[in-house]
């Protein structure tokens, strides 16, 4: 039972996939007790799980796993396995450390569109939840992607079976995707964006004037990532009117 | 006995709000053992404490005043609960919990003074510690509340009764209260208000710059509010003398 | 064994010295499950052993020498004893509380050139690990170090004994040292120092932009310092080609 549940407490609106960029168990644990009821995806950051031992990964995906959160390496370390022809292990070391997903983009690297069809389609067959992802995380070649493009990317993804696709902003969240150089919405971009329905679009929104700025024009029920660990708890307060961003403004 | 106590400890010249904004019982123990004896309130922020189980906040809650510090749930939980009509559940819960304090505000409402003197009243009656806050969490609006505003309420605040009245600055401490779009402080704004005398006072100053600057300006008994949990103890070394910015300037 | 193996792990290049500025046993427990591996050195940050009960500091000395790391207090609290004429009871407090490092420095006070070798002499003499620290707290006087006195206090610190020369950045890295007020490096500067040779030179490069540009110019091996705790992984990613900054541009 929750605290205060006299006022109306609704969890869940929205989903919300948290970046772990290296937590050992007592901060998993913590992570989970507190606001696992509200995370669905924790990703562990880009190669981060490629630096600690098997059984620590094995044991922090479990923890996760068990608040029924969607768990899954950063797809920068997919990138760098398939970029050295080693994608079936991969997938393979990916479902025995426990994952239960993974993150499929070409960030960092250059992946044809019928090759990216077909680890999507080979991560899916494996039985793995998917998340693709769309841009560049350099800054330079992410504004060479027009519209249009990603929009074509984000629904070829979802034909090839992609569970959800998430719009990529770094964990800095500037100059990058819908945010410019101070951090701040694109507008313009956001709208073309949104027309393609925002149900299976996560939005990366790591700073607070992001997660406030979407909340309010698309609803609690926004799909929000590279949350960081920390801000977990804020962000859900922000989804349910519970900080002054938002005080009075949920429906 | 601490560390190196030859260099002449003193800890808990003035006092310490710290906000934890989400913690979890891991954290928590941490927060107590290295710091516990250097703060004397903890805030959980907003409206964190209501996204999450009845046990988890009064186990935290307890691990806390274990420590001998007051508790309180954030303004903005009061705020909510008072502007749906549900002021004395509110306190009612407060105290179900385990807070022994609580926070009154109208950050993001409205209230008139004659209700929020009745609610400051209510709170005492029911035994809890008060602390108000003074200043609005959108800008705009507090830009528009002169000194003199502020004064009168404070003194008015503490007429009621309440024992702190808290200077907002939200926790990002930028264009609010006594600083400016970047966190520096306005000094006039800020003696203006000191001449209400500051012992009762405690200055919300989440940044190191704002930290070290009033305690240059009123020594290390000057009361700091809003401190993140992580800073806590660099807070400590700066009242001490023992962190560059303040060596061989306290007395 | 390392999870992901088969890409080609390899721990350990370059000194990575990490900040921790307060930590409890809990996230000190977490830091070396998660990145003991690939940390050398670990600094209580300036004088926040002070602040802590003897008991606790000893069991988190204790914690990290188990994972084979070097463990000193900051330079600042080295310096506060020296200035009020207690280095002597200061070595024999850091032995007893478990350290097996010291930082000398001269950020906050003046040492002159004699003492400052007679402080190196006698930590070495004491069995202790010993780094110095090159640069002033204050921008203004660190301003006035030329790069000719860094390099002479760098030959001069070597010299006398000292196994490592830290160049300082302070925690946040800006206006200081090798870095303009944004934080980017300064070129000239930096190869003017580098000259010194970097085997033994540990760069402070508390921001993420500071790690790659350091990484990109001299290679993984570079030694990192004033690393936050929480960031201990991501460098690691960083000198190993597991993040997007540095993906593909590894030898």
């Amino acid at each position: 039972m929750l605290a205060y549940e006299f006022l109306g407490a609704k969890i869940g609106a929205g989903k919300t996939m948290v970046l772990d960029k290296g937590f050992g168990l007592n901060a998993a644990a913590d992570l989970v007790a507190t606001a696992g009821a509200t995370i669905d995806f924790i990703k562990l950051g880009w190669g981060t799980a490629a630096t600690m031992d098997r059984d620590l990964i094995k044991q922090k995906v479990a923890l996760y796993r068990q608040a029924n959160i969607v768990v899954y390496p950063g797809g920068t370390l997919l990138e760098v396995a398939e970029a050295s022809g080693q994608y079936a292990a991969f997938l393979q070391e990916t479902q025995a450390l426990g994952f239960n997903g993974v993150e499929i983009s070409d960030g960092s690297t250059v992946i044809t569109p019928a090759r990216r069809q077909a680890l999507i389609e080979q991560a899916k067959t494996a039985g793995l939840f998917v998340l693709t992802e769309v841009g560049k995380k350099n800054p330079t070649l992410d504004h060479e992607l027009t519209v249009t493009q990603r929009l074509a990317e984000i629904q070829a993804d979802l034909a090839a079976g992609a569970n959800y696709v998430i719009l990529e902003a770094r964990e800095a969240g500037k100059n990058i995707g819908i945010y410019d150089a101070t951090g701040a919405i694109i507008e313009s971009e956001l709208d073309a964006l949104a027309k393609a329905g925002s149900d299976q679009l996560i939005f990366e929104a790591p700073l607070k004037p992001q997660q406030v700025a979407l909340i309010l024009k698309f609803g609690p029920q926004v799909n929000l990532g590279n949350i960081a660990a920390a801000e977990a708890t804020a962000v859900e307060t922000l989804r349910r009117g519970l900080r002054g961003d938002t005080v009075g403004k949920i429906q």
